[in-house]
């Protein structure tokens, strides 16, 4: 899968993915308004209307990246008809040619994360029937239970061709706090690289692995020491924009191959529209905002790198 | 929160939660004949009979324990249909008098968390309509993301009078990977705890606070060290009966005051039915073997303690 991802980086010139992470502050007021008046202050609504968001955001940015990731607790936390337009929009990505990241960071003991491995990269057994519950191409994965925790999701990319990226040094400003600590001299995000090194060994596809690492933007000298030690993982690059990761702190997460890494961009992307350098387009042109703002940061990683 | 789970254990005299883990293997026969009948091979069927073996279950052993804990990654697989069998089981035990411990292990960046916090805990807004997604008594939260990551769900247990279980010491095999690592001479687990005292001082319900933390059965001696250094931390044990953790293990994780612990067992119970000690009570009997299970297990943790 991830030679899947590879080749869509490739063919768009495009490192960048877009977190369709919507909350109800960042949907314009016509499509709240009309899911609201449809189907009042329900849940459904919530979901009409993340649905119809994510839709044109979707067809403005298509052409541009290689991939999407919804983070799932955007869509959890309204219900089933939040999971439902998590659904929908997951399919709608996949017949625009995008791949899905699902953000989902789930881990636990083995036989438990063989069970969200099922739910989220593979098929579920039923019977004689299979089918599929999300059915994402890549997911997020914490590596705090360890090696077991881990594995049943690296069957998974193995036996359906998927991929995940492990949580190995997020972006937020406390991930230091256990993240950073030393073991034997060294970060135990380190440790969980070489981990990362050891699962994604037995899941290769082509020059890179199908198990990635998360990396903030927001922790360069980080990112740079990360990259040279797990040479053949990708790593998803979140922090980018709204988090204050900048363009120039991108470069270090690249191998020299100009590969190696897709970074992530949310708010900065869906919700452009809010911000002054693109308040032309006005809340009718979130899409073409969206699209606009994917272009200014392929630019600005691209001077970058 | 805590205080409204002691009172239970306390009325109940039984500090025991029964884990709703349902999978399809676990299920007894004539209860799948008649959801496959009904509605063939589909995640539908799935839910439905998720739901009949749930009541039947929760019907047999209400007034023995204080609460249920679904583990959310066993409904998650079946997609939607999964996730409404989760909701209507909640509700249901509610109805019949049970806390629900929703084991989801979520932990985000501090925004993210929010989310998860509003879904699994709290109210989710909606224009100036409130309502709820999943709307558990207590959830299970991984603490890799450090404080910002935790805070959301902590505020949630203050804004909601909801509590939550923090992941200290899991009880997997290669739980050790990297929680048994040293820092600074002692275990990430210890360093973790330190976090939980202090995340939970600010949400003290009584003599216990509402954030607890999770600490496997299967590592007594580590249980033993931490139920020293988190006194007002309600402890989550997983990992009785079919993980390997004996009623003989169980002494340390509690305090002198006879509380501080509550013990999960899952297939232990929920398939009782196909162990060899409840095979007489056959597949029909599957609720009353249930129930016999709690018995013993009640049994066998007062002859520990």
């Amino acid at each position: 899968m991830i030679r899947k991802l590879i080749d869509g980086i490739v063919k768009k010139d495009s490192p960048i993915v877009v977190g369709l992470d919507p909350t109800l502050a960042l949907i314009p007021e016509h499509i709240k308004k009309n899911s609201f008046a449809e189907f009042g202050e329900t849940f459904e609504a919530v979901g009409d209307a993340i649905w119809r968001y994510n839709r044109k955001l979707i067809d403005a940015v298509a052409d541009l990246v290689p991939a999407v990731k919804p983070q799932i607790a955007m869509y959890e936390q309204f219900g089933i008809p939040g999971l439902e337009a998590y659904i929908k929009t997951t399919r709608y990505a996949e017949e625009k040619g995008l791949l899905v990241i699902g953000d989902a960071k789930r881990g636990d003991i083995g036989s438990t994360s063989a069970a969200y491995a099922s739910a989220h990269l593979g098929m579920v057994k039923i019977g004689s029937s299979e089918a599929e519950a999300f059915g994402t191409d890549f997911l997020t994965v914490n590596p705090y239970l360890g090696t077991d925790g881990v594995k049943p999701f690296v069957d998974a990319c193995n036996e359906f061709k998927k991929g995940i990226f492990v949580l190995v040094k997020t972006s937020n400003p406390s991930s230091g706090e256990f993240q950073d600590r030393l073991i034997d001299g060294r970060p135990l995000y380190e440790h969980v690289a070489e981990k990362v090194i050891e699962w994604g060994a037995s899941s290769m596809d082509g020059d890179y692995s199908n198990v990635g690492a998360v990396v903030g933007a927001t922790y360069p000298e980080v990112g740079e020491r990360l990259r040279k030690l797990m040479p053949k993982a990708y790593i998803l690059v979140p922090g980018y924009g709204a988090q204050g990761g900048k363009g120039s702190d991108l470069k270090v997460f690249f191998n020299s191959d100009g590969l190696g890494a897709i970074i992530n961009s949310s708010r900065g992307i869906i919700a452009a529209y809010k911000q002054e350098k693109y308040a032309s387009y006005g809340e009718a042109g979130f899409a073409d905002a969206a699209r606009a703002a994917v272009l200014d940061m392929k630019k600005d990683i691209k001077d970058s790198i």
